[in-house]
């Protein structure tokens, strides 16, 4: 939980409110109550802004206020092609000093998303929990790779899915080939693996089995920020309320999550994901069923 | 109709056969008989390469033969990622001084393909047919919108479906976003368009309408050369089987013409494409169901 300065071809945003935890619980929050959060703020988090996710079924005390300490900020601007981007400014503040603490009201939590971190921080979590969950998923980047290959192996190990993008994946096994890098990976621990193309789709591995989920046209990429762990949210949100974590279910859920990533996109922050309805989730959904089906007889 | 000499990260072919007409030949004739082939080569074209697609069901009357001069080449090396390549080698030899004629016998033609070539060259064909066939198609390229511009636009104010990538299609339009370039070509004269994003799948737009067919995911793509040209051939010959120009049934012909693309890239040149059979083609569009289909409640 955090806040950005976000600059795209289309405008520029003050300080809001972002952060991986806050896009996930805000978009798993349409499918599921508790979402139970962990996080660190600083004294400048928002009262308005806990109280929305508190509405919204939102637990909050996994969440850490620091008195003295402001919350992380991040201020990037984006190019006209809107996936790569600058950055700006990265004031780690509170994220810091973060040690994350699993109260004990949460330890029954069956679905676990692990928001991009240092491994070993990914990894305490995992070590707190005294009952396996169902399903527990990570994110992670480039960064990790860099600085701390060895611990993001470790954690990998505990994990039951992992999200990264294609060149992640690329840099995580050294294959170019995606579908090499995704074997590989399905080999490093998680039984599940989603690489996240963009505005290219997602693609599900799991054993000898792929999933295609396309991303939909969008006329416009307003703000990406985001985008990445609204999908994470939505799927996880999704996966934790049909409580199904067959592969079948995951195709699904992997729609669902995209479905409110292509919302995430068309606001700054998450505005968007604070207006949609369960109706604009649904006729969302049916346009991705437009979007990819088609009958074919036998040629 | 043409020579190619092709280098990639694994491996190098001397002189082979290529050429747009050829793998679109080849592509289309597992749908249809007959094709009916407009191309030149020179003396040095293989005798048995002619004896093979006639036996394939393509007519060749339409194909010039010079008797002086040498047949088409190009010659490039791929990058290790497959998506960029350097030419080495252009010879246009026969193909200065191509001037394709219409065989009376080809007249009848419902369904036209144009492969790559200058827009006045691709409109002389469509003038030259005497009777409106029911659906023309073409292909196009980046080198014809910076010296041919004003003659591209003339032509693709006849077609009906245009084939372009997606780097083409910024180009043509000036457009960045996909989904609005689409919108201002299907402008300028296509009902349809077709965007291939190579390894990412294609777009075809119509109207308002829109549809997202994946390309297969690959462990290794062995040789890119003839995709795109396979991809249109397989498009065509299923459209033309079924002589059905409605979206619903070119939603599944870009789904066969995937799967062919998806056998092109699996040898050198059109090696592979000469080998499969029809259970072939049906097991591989059978992958291409499973890999988007699924089944979703609203939520």
């Amino acid at each position: 939980m955090a806040f950005d300065a976000i600059e795209t071809p289309f405008g520029k945003t003050d300080k809001i409110v972002g952060g991986s935890a806050t896009y996930v619980a805000y978009a798993a929050s349409n499918f599921l109550k508790p979402i139970q959060q962990i996080s660190i703020v600083g004294y400048d988090f928002p009262e308005e802004e806990m109280a929305e996710l508190k509405r919204r079924g939102v637990q909050l005390e996994g969440v850490e206020i620091v008195p003295d300490k402001k919350s992380f900020f991040w201020s990037g601007r984006y190019h006209e092609d809107m996936n790569s981007r600058d950055t700006l400014v990265t004031d780690l503040n509170v994220l810091a000093d973060f040690n994350p603490q699993v109260p004990e009201s949460y330890q029954n939590a069956e679905f676990v998303m692990l928001g991009n971190l240092h491994p070993k921080t990914q990894l305490s979590v995992i070590n707190q929990m005294k009952k396996r969950p169902a399903l527990i998923a990570m994110d992670t980047m480039n960064f990790w790779m860099e600085v701390a290959m060895p611990d993001l192996e470790e954690t990998l190990k505990h994990v039951d899915l992992l999200f990264v993008n294609d060149a992640e994946a690329r840099q995580l096994t050294g294959q170019y080939s995606i579908v090499k890098a995704a074997k590989a990976i399905l080999q490093m621990g998680p039984k599940f693996l989603i690489i996240k193309k963009g505005e290219h789709g997602a693609l599900l591995f799991h054993g000898n089995d792929v999933f295609y989920a396309p991303a939909l046209p969008l006329e416009d990429v307003f703000d990406p920020t985001g985008a990445g762990d609204t999908f994470a949210g939505g799927f996880m949100g999704h996966v934790a309320k049909s409580g199904d974590i067959s592969f079948e279910n995951m195709k699904r859920s992997i729609i669902v999550g995209s479905a409110m990533a292509s919302f995430c996109v068309e606001k700054f922050g998450p505005t968007r994901l604070k207006e949609v309805s369960e109706g604009d989730i649904n006729a969302r959904i049916q346009q991705f069923k437009e979007l990819v089906n088609f009958e074919i007889e036998l040629v």
